[in-house]
């Protein structure tokens, strides 16, 4: 079918979370389960604070998920150390396909992302991936979480181009099983390899890096 | 504040969902990584379920959970040995503090569980905990899960006591959190010694059993 347009996910898709494990050094041995930790906690908040009625954006959710995470693995951080590893979502790493294979794509091109306005604009800029974006939509509009539809009708409302007609973009299984069960054309960019999630939908491309988006 | 009645969770409170770990020795060196991913796996299906508005029964979400755990575990499992960890949920072991907490506490005593009608059905008769409640009240009559609001409802719609004069008790942390933002009076039974959730609510009462229950 037509591709008139493509909306991406942000984080996890083009920019790496885990950057933040360099900033983790700091105050664990072992960053990379601080930052898993993170991760983890960060996305089940979103999906419990939508659940309950209860939004609050996403840096409050992302601060509240590190605070449980370093309680959690029993670790110390003080204020400072806390304030750079937030600070380290504002400068994440895009992943090497990006750039390229966004060039590559027709306009236009967004990002559809649970980030709170200034948390995008921050790591938008600091990536340089500015030029290469024709929009960049928060879920904050709705206050709601993916993966709401009403997060997903972000897309179709903001390009003027209807849901089918736009290829939804993610590395997130959860997100493509949302972005899917919505009406978008998707295509789930499975860097490692994981196995899909059992939510009862299918992404219609799978690839392993952006460069092989049709 | 006076308390009129008691409602339970059920998974995590009531019953060791941890009980599985038996069954998978059958296909695993480490049933107890088998059995952390499955639970991980399906609280997140019934939340991305739930939010997607595309509910599947406990049963349904718990075996799409298992399949996927399996898989990601790299572990082989014919489908006799899938039913027979499926099975399992239906034989759920009791904590040993259930039955002696339940008999002391004034009644009505009551379930608000995430499960379907026939895994309550069978899991509450198989531990002989039946005669000990006066109702077992599942998601399935508003077909969304736990923490959404229309769950906890439930609770005062079926006994007919208003949500602040009942004591709703978990296990589950982010399950506290949603109980206590509808509305409940909420004692968080945290055997593990576990950290909070940073979901904005706390529980009423922190108790390591259910036998201290107020």
């Amino acid at each position: 079918m037509t591709i008139r347009g493509y909306v991406f996910d942000a984080y996890g898709t083009l920019f790496d979370v885990h950057s933040v494990v360099e900033a983790g050094v700091a105050i664990t041995a072992d960053p990379v389960a601080l930052s898993a930790l993170w991760r983890q906690k960060q996305l089940e908040y979103t999906w419990l604070r939508s659940l309950m009625g209860r939004y609050e954006d996403f840096w409050a959710v992302t601060e509240a998920a590190l605070r449980h995470a370093v309680r959690r693995l029993d670790l110390t951080a003080s204020e400072a150390q806390l304030h750079t590893l937030m600070d380290s979502y504002l400068h994440l790493a895009c992943f090497p396909d990006v750039r390229g294979a966004l060039a590559r794509l027709p306009r236009p091109r967004a990002i559809l992302s649970n980030g709170a306005p200034s948390m995008l604009d921050a790591v938008v800029r600091s990536s340089g991936l500015a030029g290469e974006l024709d929009h960049v939509i928060s879920v904050d509009h709705v206050r709601i979480y993916k993966p709401a539809p009403a997060v997903y009708a972000l897309g179709p409302q903001t390009l003027g181009i209807a849901a089918g007609e736009l290829l939804f973009v993610s590395s997130n299984a959860w997100d493509v099983a949302g972005a899917k069960a919505f009406g978008y054309q998707v295509a789930w960019c499975n860097r490692l390899g994981a196995p899909e999630e059992n939510l009862g939908v299918r992404a219609d491309y799978v690839v392993r890096t952006l460069r092989e988006l049709p």
